[in-house]
């Protein structure tokens, strides 16, 4: 029961179903005097939603956000941010068809099983759509975060099989994620990319991938041990995306096969300040934040709804009966997940920064 | 502040520094009626604790629990339980040497970051020893989630490098993981694993590798959409582990180069319950439980304390310094983690049962 | 930060300023299968909304409730609910005269120390609009709760001095209290209340009241010691309604003055069951329902809003000032408080049920 | 279910029945380098401690605190702090008596009801025992507090039916309550209240009375609208005390009879600052602090255990039968509730405090 709520203190409670009226959110505990507008939310909404690319889904959602609460002569107020987004353009028709007929891979069946109902209409509340309201939240966390300097980079660093395979600079994620399709910093392997994706297609399948979260300038001493670590809450905050199916920080899964004296990250005096020439760690030690860049990694696994014909049941008849999904749908959700995953960690840091007692959270920066 | 609560009601609050007095866990929300006797929870305890086995640390740890409140006549009373083990044999002296010196891999720099001070003698609150607590709760969790008929079993299935590299079977975890001293499903392979962390112990080094907890008979429905998913809060729960870099539930990141029609589990009716062949999700879709075993990995780091020479600094003189611990460390930290990520995991599916409301929180199965 | 939330499994975040583009709720932990329309809320919040009674504000608000998110086919989904009502003819001119001079006894000058700014049109959040959301949410408490029986009645026992005088019975709230401006149980009372109101309103004045909340059938064993004990909830749920000074329950402060046979509740056997023959302690034990009407009592103060010229500072020239406030206002809340502090005892109720596993939280009643 | 943690950022979780090993409380959320010693808490546990004074019960509780972590030299860790207290010279025999006779006014009954069984001994959890750990983590709040310059003060104003009547000087207080059995602020009051106290107790009855809380010097802008204000929250704490029946802030039940223009304090400026020559609002406006003084009143019952025989069922058998209680009992509980309710008190502004982020939760002052 009432899962829909995350944060401590700066809170985010998403609503909707995918073909119901609307999609929205809640934010609570923004600081107040921060300047919000409804094109700093737009942009990111503009993100995440499918592009003409090639390798996402072609049906036009038309996201226009709108803020009803919260915000007065275009600054925070400190009261909750009620955004909405509208669901136009949904043809629920083709849903009919599946209506007793749970999709394999999707959540159908279980939410049949725990709700003993569904809205069954493009996936209901466990839809891809929710994001919205995940990445209207994110889009008021990065601004506070922003406003403090910490920058938070999602790409895709491996899809349909094809990896980037080496450390790509900050500067090439920067310059290059927005420029293709895949989301990727190296436009020659997103060229790859963007190829076997296709391919895959062409057979009615679709492909997942991994995309990395790097996160700088992050304060030292962010995070709640022992339970609320931070790096606890970012796998927690990215495993709750619905096509997630593993989270690593620094090296990861790679560090099981590492030696202590391959994987620990020497200190250093430069300059005055502790430094260490590596960050194995993915800058968080004991759960805390360490000031190294924050790097995280998820699985994301190919789409469920593919045009290949799959075996389900029919819940009213109890047999068994064949699916053919109509329709396009994403062959490969990395670039989509970016966006929304970027919003998580934000959402996660944003929360941490406010209680880390680090600025004020009634005034921001005693803002008037 | 204040992240030493777990769970939303199946609570546990644990506490204790490793040198201090002792360490502890307050358990709330435990309904009444449980039968629990110490030895219920000194069973569980006295396998985290570290054996004579070869790879682990020789450190005498008598952990004798006490219950000191919410039990009478050998039931649980529904108030919460406070339980205790003391911190005896504990030798700090040797840690006077590491005062100013925060030893890399650690939390010592980031709880100093933090908190402007910390306790320095074991790693303080950040030491595995705060992993007693953890233990004691899960043992009540096991408990109530045995009652229930649910199974949690932990097993090592890499470590030093060693692979166990096949699907052991669940008969093959109940037989032979106590029996060697790497917890591992495989006698043959555990034999492996142990040699190659003894022969990187030798060269003053340590070894990582990955755990498998597999959950059976987890009733559907467990889990809350969208933010407390089950995979979800899996996730932080065993992300809040010390050594944990990485988490992935099925196929995890195996997902990432599978085709979608390779990923999904098909559905079909099997003498009137729907069922399916594979198991791909790991037991969750969606977010909530399906009925299947639930299946994790974690990544497990080698341990950051090493005899061989690190470099760090001198927080006093902010002069770069070389680090020399003496003593012997858990060459391989995987065999004792087993126990307290199965606890993580109890305690997860605990609060979730109680959450879903399958049975009456106050009595447990109406006992009186 | 982040107060916005009421409720652990059954929760609610009201969101909205009063002169903003609307005011709204979001209701999470709704379980799935009950049947809910648009007419149950707005049948609540049309007892809210000012009537054309003498002793309310003739400002016309229509308050159509609009259901975004959570029902489908005219039952809840177990998603979360999100309702919106549009705020139309709202007048902010008026409110330029007060922009820098907060009006004593309101929220204005907290707000702009808490906050460094604050909405001044109409109180922004912390005007009585901010109920609306809560009474739409109590709407559905009110429904799961009348599906077990509960049965919640307010009814003004006090206002501008007029007291009841005496123990009503439950039939006389129910005939009387919505026939009667004042939301009084007793005809004949309800005069002579209104008439004092209208005489201080001459004077250009307000007065205040006393409301008494009664639950009926409320199951024994809700109510969560220590802290989360009924009564400590419900205390908490009422004093956070914007013009409650006091809150009692049962005997309240009379019991300061009982001696201890005079306030205990003997208990006896009567056709098998326990029963006690008073209810001194208003249906609490040790913070857990008796099964006895729980009976909670508000000390409701006059509004703040008079026509009276009152004496405030200019926060631009930090000068002494007047206040001369135009238009009309309540000259009693008490009638306006009745649906309010009924919605906020049902959120109680409701929540406690969910928390107390009575019935399961994910299918109501099993529906399907 | 777990009701047992009281605070959001500053948390304490209380444990232990009357007449188990122990009692006991886990702090979290306490900024680290506070100078914390044993005798910090001590204080503050004996003023709770029932003393020889002739008002309350003559069992000898010898409440020994130890502290087991969260403190390493003297100075706070920002760690959990567990304390402790053990049962001692604590004798059960006599409840045997009781054992299936719940006893009139105590929580016995609905604890049976709830949890299906109950620790009778003492009444277990619901004893006025469980308070020592509210004490205890008070003690830590009020040093917190206190080094802001926050003092909160408890001090009787009616007992027995004998009222102070007046309005009390802050200086009478400090002055006089440690100096008598009543903890009155007026010496010669005092001597009344106890006179009639001892007149019922000679008949074999109990008597209640009246406390109030002032808290000096809290900062403004304390407190979460809409649901988490400062006077919601210190009514949930202050209610969540076993004897307390009504709570009220400022003007309280008497705004209910006021006129508007007599319950706003009006603003002014005087030297620079903005000032109200009155407090009718008790220091909270709009549910945060004004910085006046916050001022609450509890109505305290009369305890239930008297020894005049009471009416009340055997469970066993369910018939009717008589309890006759042995032994002497707080034949006036309202001295010992100052303590409690002062605790109570510092635990929510202490909470809201770091909540406001009005200093580093993480450093205390930046404290090293």
């Amino acid at each position: 029961m009432s899962g829909n709520t995350f944060g401590k203190i700066f809170k985010i409670t998403t609503w909707g179903e995918s073909h119901g009226a609307a999609v929205g959110v809640v934010v609570d505990g923004v600081p107040s005097g921060i300047p919000l507008k409804e094109k700093d939310i737009q942009k990111e909404l503009d993100r995440r939603r499918p592009g003409k690319a090639a390798v996402s889904t072609p049906r036009e959602e038309r996201d226009k956000v709108h803020i009803l609460s919260g915000v007065f002569g275009e600054k925070t107020l400190g009261t909750p941010i009620s955004m909405l987004v509208q669901n136009i353009d949904v043809d629920s028709e083709p849903y009919e068809a599946v209506k007793s007929k749970p999709r394999p891979g999707h959540a159908d069946l279980t939410y049949w099983l725990k709700y003993g109902r569904m809205d069954y209409r493009g996936g209901g509340r466990a839809s891809g759509r929710e994001t919205v309201g995940r990445v209207a939240g994110g889009a008021i966390a990065k601004k506070i975060l922003g406003q403090h300097g910490v920058e938070i980079l999602g790409h895709t660093i491996e899809a349909a099989g094809v990896k980037v395979g080496r450390k790509v600079k900050v500067e090439e994620i920067r310059e290059n994620v927005e420029k293709n399709s895949m989301r990727c910093a190296d436009p020659e392997v997103a060229e790859r990319m963007k190829k076997k994706v296709l391919e895959a297609e062409k057979q009615g399948d679709s492909t997942g991938g991994v995309v990395e979260i790097r996160s700088l300038n992050v304060p030292p001493g962010l995070g709640e041990p022992v339970f609320e670590k931070l790096d606890a809450e970012i796998s927690k905050a990215l495993m709750s995306i619905g096509a997630v199916k593993g989270v690593e920080i620094g090296l990861g899964f790679g560090a099981a096969e590492r030696l202590g004296s391959e994987m620990i990250d020497e200190f250093e005096v430069e300059s005055g300040k502790i430094v260490s020439k590596t960050n194995r760690a993915g800058g968080i030690l004991g759960g805390i934040s360490t000031g190294m860049p924050i790097v995280a990694r998820i699985a994301v696994k190919p789409p469920s709804s593919i045009s290949k014909p799959t075996k389900t049941v029919n819940l009213e008849t109890m047999e068994n009966t064949e699916l053919k999904l109509k329709g396009r749908f994403d062959p490969n959700i990395c670039p989509r997940i970016v966006p929304v995953a970027e919003s998580m960690v934000a959402l996660v840091l944003a929360d941490h920064m406010l209680r880390s007692g680090k600025f004020n959270p009634d005034h921001f920066g005693g803002a008037k």
